[in-house]
């Protein structure tokens, strides 16, 4: 029997758009206010940004993202949803969605469930980790748009595929490191190449 | 420099007493009522025991556990307050909670999340993992009270060292399988021989 694929979907960024919630919930809670715009995104952490810009703005936004029902409220990113509908379908794959909970978690972590449950049904449900470090899951494949993953192990089993958001768009990634542009990109061509290697 | 050496411990049965609170908080609730004496536990499910008792046992033992509250209230198990402690602090040592949420993960989710914060204190909020397979979590040793542990991965890297609990003390290990009887026995013996090897 052939050998299953095992592939581990990151949540913010790549299924949720926290990227854009964050800015559209900024916009109207603290209008007129400096602010960045996606375009103008860099760095994996909004929060750092914000302080770059003015410190008082951290804790504005840090306010945003802590706030109930925030997490629950993302939108899917375009593509994500069926994506993920396809690729649970797949023969021999195994997929399961890992996701790192704010420090604050009081809100977050619950909202992720329901979030998952509400946009991709209960079966996603017991597909969802929840850690605050990914190098200890064992896969083949991570799509994550955090561009660099560290944590306690420092060989980590899958193959980081950096999925293009508007805080990474600008990287030039060292070979033999590989893009996922959005969920139009070819990632069954992605997860078809680790079944052949 | 030295490998580090990676430890899973399981949460309920080995850090916090699951079985002993549904057995006080089914007394509490139904007195005078069928059931059983942790010493006649048997089988890692305690619903399916309660069922088999008789078959409406089965959704009041649920509600037990589903209700708010009960996963926050669960007492730690005598001594793994202390170890965990004293295993954080060892020497290249990553010590990681590793938890499944019940499939009802309303309460039990979030509960988990602050039993951590009240009894262990937030660094070990960071360490903490949820999810419904442990297969796929990579370590050196995994302390857990279930019996058999299965899920996507066929060969998990751990070694699954059986900790003791009403259900499953009277199995009979097939060897070279080991047990852990309590945190009074040898678990430091344990953590370095994995060490060694
Ligand atoms: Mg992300
Ligand atoms: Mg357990």
């Amino acid at each position: 029997t052939a050998p299953r694929l095992r592939v581990l979907v990151d949540m913010d960024g790549v299924l949720a758009d926290f990227e854009g919630a964050v800015l559209r919930a900024f916009l109207a809670r603290y209008p007129g206010e400096a602010h960045v715009e996606l375009a103008d995104r860099r760095g994996f952490s909004v929060l750092e940004q914000y302080r770059c810009l003015r410190e008082d703005l951290e804790a504005k936004v840090a306010n945003i993202y802590e706030s109930p029902g925030f997490f629950l409220g993302l939108e899917p990113i375009p593509g994500a949803i069926e994506a993920m509908k396809e690729m649970i379908h797949m023969l021999d794959t195994d997929v399961f969605i890992c996701t790192t909970p704010l420090l604050k978690y009081e809100h977050c972590i619950l909202e992720k469930y329901h979030w998952v449950e509400k946009h991709l049904g209960p079966k996603f449900v017991e597909r969802l980790i929840l850690t605050r470090d990914k190098t200890v899951v064992s896969a083949d494949l991570l799509f994550d748009d955090k561009e660099t993953i560290q944590g306690a192990e420092p060989k980590p089993s899958w193959e980081h595929i950096l999925f293009t958001c508007c805080h990474n768009k600008h990287l030039e990634l060292q070979p033999p490191r590989r893009r996922l542009q959005s969920w139009a990109d070819d990632w069954r061509g992605i997860v078809e190449s680790k079944r052949r290697s």
